[in-house]
């Protein structure tokens, strides 16, 4: 019989140990975000896969925000971010500091998600845009790539905040879990 | 330069060339989902993968819903689904037809995520539960075993349709890209 684990059993961090516990060496940049629902959502993902940060641009809602709350479940607490309003002098800075700079777009040249291999001792942003118009042009002119979740629908776009979620875990396979 | 495709080099299939295209060999079964807005996310995600449909249970709501055509962005005619009051007689349903049923779900004897590797001519249904209680013990009584997607932070839990993304994810990417 199948027995669910309870939050005890879970290795749950504590919000202080989570501070200074390892994090990913990925930081998320949300451009132009609409929904604040998906801010939120965002977080929580950022917290479970524990994300360096978020770089919060343009018109995507800061918190505190009773939407992100909503879907973020106290993760705002927990994860680092900061606010830029234009993404891209935030990618500009990220370049700067050594960041490679991927879009998560459908790009002309864009890689496959699944063949992306972090390279280690490297430190990545991954760009999410806009629901309806994707990572602007201007903010594509500073990533130094852009990675492609293969699709084989009718509509061929996914949620932003799920898009985020399957790159942050094919990213944690593979940095965090690799040879699994 | 990094230059985005335009929708006309997306690949997309028609609606109608979508309903006799080859599917993923995976059905997924939203169990109590509270929220409307991620049932919606998951018909949109379910279209982009291609999935085989969607079992609806319980008090989860169904097409047509204002809130589910929000997110779901016009999937809800591409994709397709069924409505099942009690998620155990669809589970047993879905077993007497041959389906490997898989929790989603942090339970003592789980899988893994990045562990599990989708048997060759099996096909699989993947339950997700409640946003707050998760899968239902009698839904668990129901299923052949459970994934779980590895978390690293505080709070240990994933919005359900960015978990609904990631399992898919996983599934496609082994089934479908293989190899890559």
């Amino acid at each position: 019989m199948l027995e669910k684990r309870l939050p005890a059993d879970l290795g749950r961090l504590s919000v202080e140990a989570l501070k200074t516990s390892e994090k990913l060496p990925l930081v998320l940049v949300l451009d132009d975000i609409r929904s604040a629902l998906n801010v939120g959502s965002v977080f929580r993902t950022a917290d479970a896969f524990a994300v360096e940060r978020l770089v919060l641009c343009g018109i995507t809602a800061c918190p505190p925000h009773r939407e992100i709350h909503k879907t973020a479940l106290g993760s705002v607490e927990t994860v680092a971010w900061s606010y830029s309003p234009k993404a891209a002098q935030a990618l500009q800075q990220l370049r700067s500091e050594g960041y490679r700079v991927l879009a998560i777009e459908q790009v002309k040249t864009s890689l496959a998600l699944q063949a992306f291999v972090p390279e280690l001792g490297v430190r990545y942003a991954f760009v999410l845009g806009n629901e309806i118009s994707g990572v602007s042009q201007g903010a594509l002119e500073h990533c130094d790539g852009a990675l492609e979740i293969p699709q084989f629908g009718a509509k061929h776009s996914l949620n932003v905040a799920v898009a985020a979620g399957i790159a942050v875990w094919e990213f944690v396979r593979k940095h965090r879990l690799s040879g699994q």
